[in-house]
């Protein structure tokens, strides 16, 4: 699975040929095709067994995390970046990748990533709630929309760093959002309904 | 040229072989060697005409658009998405997809990216630079920060648009940039210092 979770990540679905996940794994055309079935069944394996595997990494870490949640979901994201640090590491991560790439996929492969991404974007989702019941975030969009925001933004980032072979584009985006975007307005703060909160004065 | 697009566009970079380019543009392998020099060459001169002719076509459509600056740049990309209406041409911007396929890239091919992203976030920023002068964009942080926010945020969500085959995500981002990002803070456009603004009073 690891060995099958590096191909990808470094040639991409297309680039990865049978012979060269036959070749890595060390296992015969015979026995690959017993198992797996085939490339595109091993694919949605790996996307699956890789992404648990993340999830619950992530989950553990940010319990070990301290401050609120938010101040815990931003040292988060930045630890992220960080992971990016080795320069053979910087090709993104495994669904950003293959999401570039579905033009030509099967039904089955499509939502095998698109299950992928909502389960990361409904952890966000959940994640920001807490947020808001803080009161770290803005609480006039909802949690959905603002986890759609932050991943869509954050997979751009991803791209721009892989482009720009630097990772000042994603620290640029933690920055924005937790200081400009995610936090609550200031008007917001001051009172609930600011266009109203003037003629209160 | 075109024809190298689509096939870049379908395929990717990696997937795209030197046969397929000769097949499709009727050439043989000596004239096109003669001609361009290789597959990346060719790739990097794809790239540079296609971009250059979209630019042209996007500053000759905005012209034509009405209103004020923001307005003019809020339609247009709404007319992006609009374009994406065909189920097969909903495979992204050339740049956003090849730029998934980094990660093996050689420095000329990595440089001819990087060169042609820089060149829509310039203009970008600057027609930003504009709605912040007429007074329609934020200007508490730098037009090259907005840009390159847009951007990210947009590559972002046609990676989404992609993955979920729907538009959604790409109708998502352009409201969120130009109701709640972009716009001037009710407070900023109260006070153009709101923290001092309270001390003022």
């Amino acid at each position: 699975m690891e060995l099958g979770n590096y191909l990808f990540q470094r040639h991409g679905y297309h680039g990865t040929s049978l012979s060269m996940i036959l070749e890595v794994c060390a296992v015969s055309r015979g026995s690959f095709y017993n198992y797996f079935g085939g490339k595109e069944a091993f694919a949605i394996e790996v996307i699956e067994h890789y992404q648990a595997l993340e999830m619950d990494l992530w989950r553990e870490e940010f319990n070990r995390a301290q401050g609120t949640h938010a101040e815990k979901l931003r040292a988060m994201m930045v630890r992220l970046i960080e992971d990016f640090s080795d320069e053979h590491e910087r090709i993104g991560c495994l669904l950003a990748n293959l999401s570039g790439e579905l033009a030509l996929a099967s039904p089955a492969f499509r939502r095998a990533i698109h299950n992928a991404i909502q389960r990361v974007i409904d952890a966000i989702r959940d994640d920001l709630s807490i947020c808001q019941r803080e009161g770290s975030v803005r609480t006039d969009l909802p949690a959905t929309t603002l986890a759609h925001l932050l991943w869509d933004y954050w997979q751009g980032a991803l791209l721009r760093m892989k482009v720009e072979d630097s990772r000042q584009p994603l620290y640029e985006a933690v920055e924005l959002l937790w200081q400009q975007i995610l936090p609550p307005h200031r008007c917001q703060r001051a009172a609930q309904t600011p266009s109203e909160g003037a003629t209160a004065q």
